[in-house]
């Protein structure tokens, strides 16, 4: 695989997956392994839909964490939807993973709605009026609601999943309750919280959250996930996140 | 002061505090300590409001952890109330606490709307029609939804509270998605949530959440508080709350 200006070829660490990412978009960070270690109970044989794919790591690391048949991830910039697909490539995963570049507005477009089991999504973090921006377009279409809110990406949800369907997100802690409003609202009852600090005393960054379309009112908190002991070496929990026990 | 049959006094362990319980009815456990603790930003000189204040033991918890003029608790059970003033009287706190016995619906018979600073309560923890009911009906009463369910507790605390006004709540964490959907519903934006575990590898078994009227959106979720440590003491934190540090 040959790497253009700026690319680098990272080791995901996990059954020898890689990515190639370029130093001028978004790049993975820890919540795309954790995202997709929250979704490995996605059902085998099953088709999921990823919202938001940028260079596919998301699709990339589902394929090995569950048995799920199909991956569809979404992209809406081009360039970054090439790369996308150069990484399916270079992971030889091109029977499992299928990238769209297109909005995920028009994503009825290529399949008709609730047809899907799982979507899952790392939306945009920030509200578009908020934070400071990364001068890049790449990287503001990435991290700030520019394109498409959270809302959006929950009603696309609602509207693809199947009866009983599950979206598995993750976002910032001060968002939860935005989250869980459009997610009841649009009939995706949360029915399982996590959330993600670095270390036991120190608050939450991030939050996993699972909701089903159609399901009963119940929502199971688990125990808070810890990335770092105090001696900041990985809990075992980490590691086993990333095969590394 | 007397005691009748079924009724014991308990040492609340906090500045001298005593509280009569009856065995047959709903006794205080950890969740109003937790609850009043939360809520002891509560401004000094402000009126606050308790809905189903059973034996009294938030406002006489509140009493000490925060400088408010005075607290009202509500309580419709008749028996209940009679206990909740008795137990004001033995602590002598008849100059910042008023127990009022009636339906928390007959609120605003007795105080103008959006008149209260502050809104504290830890409501029926159980959906009517779930759960295994206590055979005595104070008891059911106090644990389930029969009289009044969340969604009341939420609508009274938007009518009480002043514009920027606080509700302070404690209940358990899988009625958090109700919760939140609800508070925002009401114009009551969630902006503290804090889960309680036993111990670090537990799933939380309370949720601590103050909401702020109109506010802007932005939730801040804090570390989780851990009632024990591994060898089973109390965490340093729990101590505290219990002024025996």
């Amino acid at each position: 695989m040959e790497l253009n200006k700026n690319e680098k070829i990272d080791d995901l660490e996990l059954n020898g997956l890689k990515i190639i990412q370029n130093k001028n978009q978004f790049c993975f960070g820890i919540d795309a392994v954790l995202l997709s270690d929250f979704a490995k109970d996605i059902k085998k044989n099953t088709t999921v839909l990823e919202l938001g794919t940028g260079n596919g790591i998301i699709p990339i690391l589902l394929s090995s964490k569950c048995e799920c048949k199909k991956i569809i991830g979404v992209e809406l910039q081009e360039e970054v939807s090439k790369l996308a697909r150069r990484n399916i490539e270079l992971n030889k995963l091109e029977n499992r993973i299928e990238i769209i570049n297109d909005d995920i507005l028009n994503i009825d477009k290529y399949f008709a709605i609730e047809s899907f089991e799982s979507v899952v999504t790392n939306p945009p973090y920030k509200k578009d009026n908020t934070g400071i921006k990364n001068d890049l377009e790449e990287k503001i279409i990435a991290r700030h609601e520019t394109t498409a809110d959270l809302e959006k990406f929950i009603v696309i949800a609602k509207k693809m999943l199947k009866d009983k369907g599950a979206i598995y997100m993750i976002h910032r802690p001060e968002r939860i309750s935005e989250i869980i409003y459009l997610m009841k609202k649009n009939k995706l009852e949360p029915k399982v919280m996590r959330l993600v600090s670095s270390k036991i005393n120190n608050e939450p960054k991030m939050v996993l959250i699972k909701g089903i379309k159609n399901a009963k009112e119940f929502l199971k908190i688990e125990s808070n996930l810890y990335i770092y002991n105090e001696d900041n070496t990985y809990t075992d929990e980490i590691k086993k996140i990333y095969n590394k026990n």
